[in-house]
């Protein structure tokens, strides 16, 4: 999908930026970058911001006109604030990705459009895009750099041409790239049992009052859904305290 | 919820990311921006990268180590790239801005942390966070911009913060922000007739072999779901072409 989609920059005055787009296109998977009429060479200053991802910069495609750079595209989405002159459709950059998704999948070429760092695209330059798309901002302030604007949409391009993923925020943290499997039930309540255990002999816990000590503590851990290896740590400690209880009472004996 | 956020920048050594940094969070509608034991200074260039977000520059919190940034923090997220030492509770974007959401919503402050240009956090320093975050990118080139990926973590989070909103793409062109009325399908299917009307009358359609023409006509404009001015328009443009072979007739008639 990525690679059937170009971005398009119109007018660039500054080259840092062309050279950070780049960059940004690279980290996210694009390589297709098109410069429309731009002001801004493509310079050392540009080289510098894109960081070693030259090789976008010396494929960059350089036309005269937009109607040039998007002749042979499908689709193609302008970045734009709300309504200028006639409402156009307006999609999230979210949305944005969903359509292009959906055209690349029938074998369309896509652009996205940038404008100018000062004033955008002008309201010709987007009345040649099937739609546009709007970066949600704070209304106070809401001129995204060109380079970070690119980014965003790049992102969510990526994110859009990747397998669907469960997005559980468990996942982040279950098997995933875990180094130990879970412990069993078992085992997370023999710890807690141990605990407890110990808890007495330490005369932390006062098995006549026990009040709902336990019960948050076995609530903390099987929220925190310990490994093996992390069951394995919590019982040697409280077998180094259980240890350390009995050398005192040892001692106490002594001293009696 | 944004303004329980912090963006936590560590060692950084170029001011112009700063100042990107800060152009980014104010136009995502954060304002809480954090320097840890910074290389570079809050200076003329990350002034001018800033783009009128001076007002973050001015209100920036500089600490000596990234301790003291976090204490009051009740949720600390670390930007990395996959496992380093051990494996560490990992986000994607979104989830890490559903996770602040949560911590928000239950008064919690919030560090989102990001380290070096050159090496991002030190594993210490990551191991200070509760989770980490890894924005997806390509693996070939994996390594974002500092000012880039906070861009990209303050657009997640700007989303999360923001009440749900029916994400359907139709949205983007129904009656949200539209000027006129959709086209009832009495209106639109008026004009379909009286367009295949018209295109007979011109003797573009053989009303013996219509073949699948006005179907592939229907299907066009009942796609686009016309609003009220366009079927005037298009009513418009039928009648003149009418009034046109009008004229043809009548001129032929005096020729004849």
């Amino acid at each position: 999908m990525l690679n059937q989609i170009r971005i398009v920059m119109v007018n660039t005055t500054h080259s840092g930026n062309i050279g950070a787009a780049a960059r940004a296109m690279k980290n996210m998977g694009l390589s297709r970058l098109y410069l429309v009429d731009p002001i801004a060479a493509v310079d050392e200053e540009a080289i510098q911001r894109s960081s070693r991802a030259e090789d976008i910069l010396d494929n960059v495609v350089i036309t005269a006109t937009l109607e040039e750079a998007i002749a042979d595209c499908g689709l193609v989405v302008g970045t734009s604030a709300r309504s200028r002159s006639i409402p156009w459709p307006l999609m999230s950059p979210r949305q944005c990705a969903d359509r292009a998704a959906q055209a690349a999948a029938a074998d369309n070429e896509i652009a996205v459009v940038f404008g100018r760092e000062s004033r955008g695209l002008t309201n010709e330059e987007l009345h040649l895009c099937h739609a546009h798309v709007h970066i949600p901002t704070d209304e106070a302030f809401s001129s995204l750099n060109v380079a970070q604007a690119i980014q965003v949409l790049c992102y969510e391009l990526r994110l859009a041409s990747l397998p669907a993923e469960n997005d559980s925020a468990d996942e982040a943290r279950w098997g995933v790239d875990w180094d130990y499997p879970m412990a069993t039930h078992e085992q997370l309540n023999g710890m807690l049992q141990h605990m407890e255990k110990t808890l007495v002999e330490i005369g932390f816990l006062d098995p006549n009052t026990p009040k709902q000590l336990m019960s948050r503590m076995r609530r903390l851990f099987q929220r925190a859904a310990p490994d093996r290896m992390e069951i394995n740590i919590l019982r040697g400690m409280l077998v180094a305290v259980e240890r350390t209880a009995e050398r005192a009472h040892q001692k106490k004996g002594e001293e009696d």
